[in-house]
């Protein structure tokens, strides 16, 4: 069982050291170790509390998560500190980050909390219809966790609630990685986009979840697909390729090394009458698009979003590397007036480092390009301002000439 | 009579200067004067020439149309060196470009030929159905003009086609600043988007043309104005405003200081059937923000899309404290849950540089803000991706909390 949230009023007080509040003024939302006065009652907090954070010179910064055990040492929570972190708190903070998701789509597949900014520190929950899925990445949250599975089922009444606790960041928190049901049973859910409906498993020991940050490049994307042929390298579930065939695409080709995921592809194609019309190949996508070059093969679409080649900061000049030289042997295969969406999920390469790169390899191809799109996730990811980092997806769409 | 364009087959021969290739075999699209050999026989070349041009080492770099008069003096038109730039050359690259409209808009009213991106450098033309507007910035797409008005014709049988030749770039190289008809009469057109219809007037001493390039913009913005009110700052002829109250915003208040663009979008309006919801304030866009803000009046939706405020590199700091002053005031004006979108169309300030001085306002408001959205024009302004600086519009979706 998930422990409650320890909370006493007025919270504890933390000061920030002097001559460290210049970014928190500014509105940045966290403060690191070495910026707070860590007395030893400080130390002694219960990972997760809340707390007031006040400058040196007694200015009120509002209320804060605190663990003293991380680096990250506070989050801020809210503007007001006397703001009492309860379940009403829990209900307001998720219903106007709802109210902004329904806006925004006509159907209840997105993410609906997207950490920091969606003031909710640590926290990403995606919302399945009515299955959501939650990851707590920081002490706070996860101590929040049962009033946020109280005020979702208020708000949302869902079937199904799954903390998908398995993120290395949480090791920094001090807190276990875990895959577990929280309300509920099972693990199957659906994702429907564009019309189709894709199956997503948040349970299962591969992991084959859905990915809602593309949704708007698969609109995109799809725009360009009817009438021509299209490769989906690293397909994973097949969201770009299925999109693209149901929008008259005339043949698909799937490609990932992942035998489950290429399954569950073929599943979802045969459930929406797009069987025909696809073409699975298990392969290292790298490898296969090389010898696919080599065969003289063509596309008239090329999708290539593989996963994150910067996994960690040391990697960065490795995976510019291979954004460059994926970007060559994608483009290579663009048949001549074809298009190319290539796209990083690496935290690591800045977007205007991946565009060098990618631009980088169309001309070691030898092919012009008309760039029509550039833009990250979709607006249910949305970005805290002061955390531009945060904006992990880069996406380029090209038409090669 | 504008000139026709000289050429001789073979093209006449350009060399580069030993060692300047590197950025031309990078598939850049210019090279500048001083990295081409200007023997008397280059410098006597008609402005606009198409020439072949080589490195020192005799590789060939395809057919570039050539300007001895000009800093950048040669900007390349295809590969191909023996390329002839006749009327079928012409008509292949405008069909190329339509195509790709014709894929991403179900009405034809964008931006048809953008420039280098399209591979025609230096030329821009918009569509307003069967009337074009096309701007020739460079003495090459000058003396292309009579076949580029007889491959639209072909292409399109346009009613209209107007010279707007009045951009300050055509000076640098050797060219006057004039409007004129090139086919047809008059100069009012319409442009169709979101299902009204806004009148433009091409000829007009004052100008009151229509920006394609927040069309994707104004789509994203319509969709968040339903059941609220609206402030569209430095309205223009009303884009966003009118798109807005079509979508259901409750009341839209028109802010620009020309008293003929708020007419014009004061008769658009009704014509559409939505005067009752517009209130026009002719005023100095940036005083009367503040004022607004200083009696308290708020809006669920602003926009703020003021013309470039750094017309020159020299005018950029000024611009970044113009453009946070701007974010500042605009977001003490969005009610608590409300939305802004704030723009720049400045050439002279990067996507990177804009954003800072954004959130460093939306600070100095005191404002948090979840960032939906940050992009450019939409794919009917390609960038070529060797002239990243050619991308001058940027754009930031925030919410308010």
């Amino acid at each position: 069982m998930v422990r409650r949230l320890m909370q006493t009023f007025p919270h504890p007080l933390i000061r920030l050291l002097p001559r460290h509040d210049r970014r928190v003024k500014a509105g940045h939302p966290w403060t690191f170790s070495n910026e707070i006065a860590m007395t030893p009652a400080a130390r002694a907090l219960p990972p997760g509390s809340p707390v007031r954070l006040e400058g040196d010179d007694g200015v009120s910064h509002g209320t804060w998560l605190f663990n003293p055990h991380s680096l990250i040492a506070a989050r801020r929570l809210d503007r007001d500190p006397a703001a009492a972190v309860d379940l009403a708190w829990v209900r307001g903070r998720l219903a106007t980050a709802l109210a902004l998701r329904e806006r925004l789509y006509d159907t209840p597949y997105y993410r609906l909390i997207h950490a920091e900014a969606d003031g909710m520190p640590g926290l990403v929950i995606d919302r399945y219809g009515d299955a959501l899925a939650l990851q707590a990445n920081t002490a706070g949250m996860e101590a929040l966790t049962p009033l946020l599975v109280e005020a979702l089922t208020e708000l949302l009444s869902p079937r199904l609630i799954i903390a998908r606790n398995d993120a290395s960041v949480r090791t920094l928190e001090g807190l276990a990685e875990e895959t577990k049901v929280l309300l509920g049973e099972g693990g199957s859910v659906l994702a429907e986009e564009g019309g189709l409906r894709f199956s997503a498993d948040l349970l299962g020991g591969q992991k084959t979840g859905w990915f809602f940050d593309q949704r708007e490049n698969r609109d995109r994307v799809a725009k360009l697909a009817a009438g021509g042929t299209m490769l989906d390298a690293f397909c994973h579930t097949g969201g770009f390729g299925l999109r693209a065939a149901a929008a008259g695409a005339t043949q698909v080709t799937l490609l990932d090394r992942s035998a489950h995921a290429l399954e569950l592809a073929y599943e979802t194609a045969k459930a929406n009458g797009l069987g025909e019309r696809i073409i699975g190949r298990r392969a290292e996508a790298l490898e296969e698009l090389e010898r696919l070059g080599n065969a003289g093969t063509r596309f008239d679409l090329v999708v290539a979003d593989p996963p994150a080649f910067a996994k960690q900061r040391k990697d960065q000049p490795n995976a510019l590397r291979a954004y460059a030289k994926l970007a060559r042997m994608a483009a290579t295969l663009v048949a001549p007036g074809g298009f190319l969406f290539i796209a990083s999920c690496s935290h690591h390469v800045a977007p205007s480092e991946f565009a060098e790169s990618v631009i980088w390899g169309l001309g070691r191809a030898r092919r012009d390009a008309k760039l029509l799109f550039q833009g990250g996730a979709g607006p249910d990811h949305p970005i805290h301002p002061q955390l531009p980092e945060s904006a992990y997806l880069k996406g380029m769409l090209f038409q090669l000439t």
